[in-house]
């Protein structure tokens, strides 16, 4: 098994950054503005579509306003099945996001490619919620023959 | 064991992909600009500087011009012993260029900063090959309150 991890920080109010991640409109400025479902209820399923395909997500936990974990319940194989979860804190002026997609059952080609990818979307997180602007999906930073 | 992934796709002559991770002036150009060592060399140490610290990397597997390979000799605690690889292919008009951070001890919060701080890099190596311009330290992008 193996697992994606990142970390940023993000110079805004604690409760933004855990809205950017329960709501569509957040979700919607950072990660693909074709979000559908209800991410601040347990149990949920969000649908992620992002052109050729997509990801739906159970919302497995929500701690307001310090963790997110979602299960992985439909998508590529090799995200099934995968768990992912975001854990915020205050640290001075930043709220550091730890981002973890865990229990890949290997460390496939496309693992590499979906950690760089992250890493791109993360920073758009980062830009929403610094700037009011994200870069989401169809207007992503495009990082290989992938996307 | 942790190991860090990163894929990415540059449109460049894989001989240029493969000077920028063997020549001080290639490193410079997308990592950190104080660079020093023989990067086309094996056995030979090149040292990165970034400000506060820096990391020694023994040249230990050259195959040119698909694959460079490093052993981290001296740097910060949970860098030692690690092992990082860049795989070149050429796939349609783009040079994929494979990374690897190898053999973490731990999964540390410092492995999610680097893991996510080696993606932003990348896109910097990227940059450098298809626009002439990287954003090497200290003109790096910060993403977190550790730079």
């Amino acid at each position: 098994m193996a697992d994606i991890l990142h970390r940023i920080g993000i110079k805004a109010p604690i409760q933004n950054v855990y809205q950017a991640l329960t709501t569509n409109a957040g979700l919607a400025g950072w990660w693909t503005t074709d979000t559908k479902g209800e991410g601040d209820q347990v149990g949920s399923i969000l649908e992620f579509r992002f052109g050729a395909g997509g990801f739906d997500m159970k919302v497995k936990e929500l701690v307001a306003p310090t963790r997110v974990v979602w299960e992985v319940t439909d998508g590529p194989a090799e995200w099934l099945p995968t768990m992912i979860s975001f854990d915020l804190r205050e640290e001075g002026e930043y709220i550091i996001l730890i981002f973890k997609h865990m229990n890949w059952q290997e460390p496939v080609e496309f693992m590499h490619h979906c950690s760089t990818k992250w890493a791109i979307f993360l920073m758009s997180l980062k830009s929403l919620l610094e700037t009011g602007e994200g870069s989401p999906n169809p207007v992503d930073v495009k990082i290989d023959n992938w996307n």
